[in-house]
């Protein structure tokens, strides 16, 4: 293992517990380290011995059944992973170039991406702090930075305020947003309004601090409406940019304070420094299947078997019994000790066998989401030459989402950009579009934002609707509650069964909730083997 | 070209002025593309066809005296580089294990870093709208991010603040720093102090915002003190992180309001939405000069001479006369149409010959600043594998300013970090020591913010004091005025003496601003030619 004080300090964690850990990190002069990624002891390859090897049938081969199989793997469990698809990842999808799809409704798609290309249909990007990015090291998956913010890209909202239907770069808007904010603090603050609740050192900090971070004027002497105004900065960008010799450049002007409130453009911004969005951020080199590519060797290929759709799941007195179809269409069944079901909930719901009615019902409470993506591949990188926009995410109210722009292959000759990535009503609306429907519309008002540019040059696309999506039937899934008996009963095995998955965590939509569920699933199931 | 439609907007531009091409790109649909980087028109290859070929001494081979050079022999000139150095690039420096240097002190240093590993010792970032970005893309250098902006990075600040000497997260004191701004200031405008600036709609609106930008409380109807808290926020971080199963997370509770104000962190914000430090910025792959090396390829090797320390420059009847000396140590003496100065200011006023003495003065009025890097290879890259840091910049007042985890190599064996890149009296301090004083104290006060771990595992390093490194003798300048008489003689030639480089633009410290300043003597020398 690369890093052993890593593993101590978890070894510690499990041991005594986080509040342990965090004064042994402390003494060990770590202090500043903080949050760690939920504690986990992997089993030891040698705690099955003289017990026999014990087997496991994992359902689902995504990214909660890929991290179960690795981590009772390496413990010496005989597992096998059954996935209906023929590649590893479920959600985790990489389309490229000759990925080939029909969804429930019927719908093909062959993807014409050229060599190089692809579309991360699924997750798309990690956190520093996620476990998928220890898994990306320990299983050599190269990274490389999401970049999920950028100044320059823009925001556009529709509506009927004066900074409705235009393109405001996200540079402006914040420049703007805190510019307002600050001249509106410092005059409040200037005329004793809050008094109450600041001392003089207080004020007197909070006044440095908004100078600063709103880029606003002094104070005007005998002139509150004049004083601490916010009257643009170059932060926002300029009409002429500082050059050479004498040209010290043109800032753009601002927007007017009623219009900048009005646009809701600033409601965005939270996002940027969201716990599991704030940069830095990061993808996998060449696509995000590169984990389950790369977990698929690790466990071998051996023991996964694909095009296995389960048919029946059952406890039995020895163990469960799980009957699938082969890829040739038969019926198979496969005996095992335990098993762990990573399939979504609202598809193990549907599973005939054995499960109790409670256990079905709470399966079946996980209510999917609806999400959908489209890949737009372009002969020429548009955003880089005419936008100066490397990467980042426009955000819109116009049903299109967010539309990223290539994290990869600055200054390439070709880029594929995620045109939208919408959730709820917008999702349904694309989704029942067909192919063709969705990317013209898609064009369309991407157009309205980047212009017309936005429609030349597309080479290729392809476009997911995740409600339709056959063996996953959403994007995810949310539950009317984390904390009743119904998502807790199955935080608990049903005889021999074990489940995982993101809709297990708090951490839903995210790769990382499907590792951490998976290990706590594998932490029951082993510590289960070890006390018998 | 790549880029016709580019090129054709510059063209507008420069016929019609900026209205128009801006008028122009509306017009195409290309508005929010707004700002463009300065209007250029690069001299053509056919322009000297029947005036002879005019041939152009260029002193200094940094990226100004590069930029000319390359422009010029595009063009058809005859162009001469002479570079004291036996690199190009001037302060664009990669120092990479077998760089050897001694300074003007005659301080030596031999960089022992592994291979792969190196330190830009001079400029280490370039921001999307800088021109650098252009030639990277026409001289075909790869491009990968800089990461300027990390909130798992820290913000340490001495002094007797409750909060001081802590390293605190970025994602922390911006969580806090923002949720307490929007209280105060939703409580000011509920409470009717801001009535006088604010209609209900734009109170509504600020309303909206503040609750999402602060994640504050509701209004506790009768109670203002109560009515909108900030009491904490999972963005800032947790002390036990969102998990699997019921583990909803404990965020870590927020510092108190008057802690974080006395504390400063919020100073540092601004920098992180500046005109030229917004993310996205860059880096070229493998080290900044691969820029300076592309240029060299691009302009023919054939046509530099390193080791060429300039001894005299003069005007002459007909044209110029640049004596230098050779690396054998013989004095030669260069004749040429015209000569582009590229040496640093301080530097030029130093050089005998005709210049008069109100050019000289001019020169000699730049005031050199000071700058200093420090680059310390480790072998284990524990920022990451301890702390969960990838990239990015930890902001401290101890002295070492700025310091910069890698933006390449992740998850690699080892990594080099900008151990300190300080300015001003923190970089005289610094570079009043020896290399190793230099080192051993970058190491005592990183241990400060990041514990123990940062004086281990440290496998080499090397240290520049830019006041002192030969041909440079100062990091950039700085000047008392950029309106005046003396700034403004340099924009013009004297004579068939024209001046580029940094220093002559509104982009001082960055290669943009060398580059824009080259094109402008570029043009000038050209118009001049082609109006002959």
């Amino acid at each position: 293992m690369p890093n052993t004080r890593r593993d101590f300090l978890r070894y510690v964690g499990i041991a005594g517990g986080a509040g342990v850990m965090y004064g042994t990190m402390s003494a060990m002069g770590l202090a500043p380290a903080a949050a760690e990624t939920p504690a986990y002891t992997a089993p030891n390859a040698g705690d099955l011995r003289g017990r026999g090897r014990k087997s496991v049938a994992v359902l689902g081969g995504g990214i909660a059944g890929l991290t179960a199989a690795y981590e009772l793997g390496k413990a010496g469990y005989k597992v096998t992973v059954l996935e209906a698809r023929n590649r590893p990842g479920g959600r985790n999808w990489t389309v490229r170039g000759g990925t080939s799809e029909t969804d429930l409704k019927g719908i093909s798609q062959t993807a014409k991406f050229t060599k190089g290309e692809y579309m991360n249909a699924g997750p798309g990007r990690i956190p520093q702090h996620h476990v998928t990015l220890d898994y990306c090291r320990e299983l050599g998956v190269a990274i490389e930075p999401f970049v999920n913010q950028n100044a320059d890209a823009y925001l556009y909202r529709e509506g009927s305020t004066a900074l409705s239907n235009t393109a405001v770069r996200h540079r402006a808007a914040k420049a703007d947003v805190y510019g307002y904010v600050s001249e509106l603090l410092a005059k409040a603050t200037d005329q004793g309004s809050l008094d109450g609740y600041l001392t003089a050192a207080d004020k007197e900090a909070l006044m440095s601090f908004l100078s600063s971070f709103g880029a606003i004027g002094p104070k005007v002497s005998g002139d509150a409406a004049a004083s601490y105004k916010y009257t643009g900065t170059g932060r926002r960008g300029y009409e002429v940019e500082p050059g050479a010799g004498l040209e010290a450049g043109t800032p753009l002007p601002p927007y007017p304070l009623s219009d900048v409130l009005a646009s809701g453009v600033g409601n965005y911004f939270s996002f940027e420094f969201g716990w599991d969005q704030a940069m830095m951020m990061f993808q996998p080199v060449g696509g995000m299947d590169r984990i389950p590519y790369a977990f698929e060797k690790a466990i071998g290929l051996d023991k996964i078997k694909y095009g296995a759709k389960v048919l029946d799941l059952r406890n039995t007195p020895a163990g469960v019994e799980v009957a699938y179809t082969n890829p040739g269409g038969q019926s198979k069944v496969l005996e095992a000790d335990f098993a762990i079901c990573a399939l979504p909930p609202h598809i193990a719901a549907k599973v005939p066998g054995n499960l109790s009615a409670e256990a079905v019902a709470a399966l079946a409470y996980a209510q999917p989401a609806d999400a959908g993506k489209i890949g737009i591949e372009y002969s020429r990188r548009w955003w880089e030459l005419d936008h100066r926009i490397y990467g980042g995410i426009t955000n819109t109210t116009t049903g299109l989402g967010n539309m990223w722009y290539p994290s990869s292959g600055f200054h390439g000759e070709r880029g594929t950009m995620i045109g939208y990535y919408n959730t709820g009503a917008s999702a349904r609306t694309y989704g029942a579009m067909k192919p063709a429907g969705r990317l013209a519309s898609a064009l369309e008002k991407g157009a309205q934002i980047h212009g017309p540019v936005y429609g030349q040059d597309v080479a290729s696309s392809f476009s997911v609707d995740w409600k339709n999506v056959e063996h996953s039937e959403g994007a995810w899934v949310g539950w009317p509650s984390q904390t009743d008996d119904s998502y807790k009963r199955l935080l608990e095995p049903e005889g021999n069964i074990y489940f995982a998955g993101d809709h297990l965590s708090h951490a839903i939509a995210w790769q990382h909730g499907a590792m951490v569920s998976a290990r706590a699933s594998v932490t029951a199931l082993h510590s289960r083997v070890m006390a018998a």
